[in-house]
């Protein structure tokens, strides 16, 4: 009880005073169906310690949201829900479709016509300018 | 060598037989930027070994293809780059829009008005059958 944040939906849960469908839980993560599913049978993988995102999730735990997430992701494969596919999505920040401010990562089963879509316009970037992003990123990396 | 698969473009880069303008590599993954970026900075985190999505992909590589892509989040943030929000995303399989079929997860700085938007229709699914999925992959996991 001693980590979690108080008006926060994913510790009521974690903590038991939330109504919830689990999958799994163990020491570190617990994993439920999400209310408002994209999709039947989308899961979340949620760290029980109050974490905002990944600046202030640890490196070790959010590893094993990841491998529950891929266990799960094989299971949801060999269910009776079936898929043809599958997307892991976090999302860190307002910006990248943040909704609810304790870590998560999204496990999403995938059939064709289901209507979750992505939509951007990518084009090749030439190599120079590939070659000066890394460049940016790497001494960010040696910065740290 | 011993791992690679033929005509596979990333076994290709990962042999150093390709172009790439790495950011990052170890013993397990390669980090670099995406060809086809959605925004400037979107990056790939590559396993060395082929393996073609979850579920042939071993799960302590899988942990470290995260972990990598967790310190390349934290390091865009702080980079000349700069973002508001990351997007972490796995494509497993076609209908979940994988197009390299050697298993890679994105990491996508993300930026207000970017034009990375996703599509999809989500409603509250009543907590009974919230349950009763929970139960299908409950079962489907014990079957493991
Ligand atoms: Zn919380
Ligand atoms: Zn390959």
């Amino acid at each position: 009880m001693t980590h979690e944040t108080a008006g926060c939906i994913f510790c009521e849960i974690v903590a038991g005073r939330a109504e919830v469908s689990l999958v799994h839980e163990d020491e570190t993560v617990v994993a439920w169906m999400d209310l408002n599913p994209v999709v039947r049978g989308h899961l979340l993988v949620v760290p029980r310690r109050h974490a905002v995102g990944l600046e202030d999730l640890d490196v070790a735990t959010g590893a094993h949201m990841w491998e529950v997430a891929h266990e799960l992701s094989r299971t949801l494969r060999r269910s009776e829900l079936r898929c043809d596919g599958i997307n892991l999505l976090l999302c860190d920040g307002v910006v990248a479709f943040q909704t609810v401010f304790h870590v998560h990562l999204h496990v999403i089963p995938r059939h064709e016509g289901d209507g979750w879509t992505l939509n951007h316009t990518a084009h090749e970037r030439a190599r120079a300018l590939l070659d000066e992003d890394a460049r940016i990123v790497r001494d960010a990396l040696e910065r740290r």
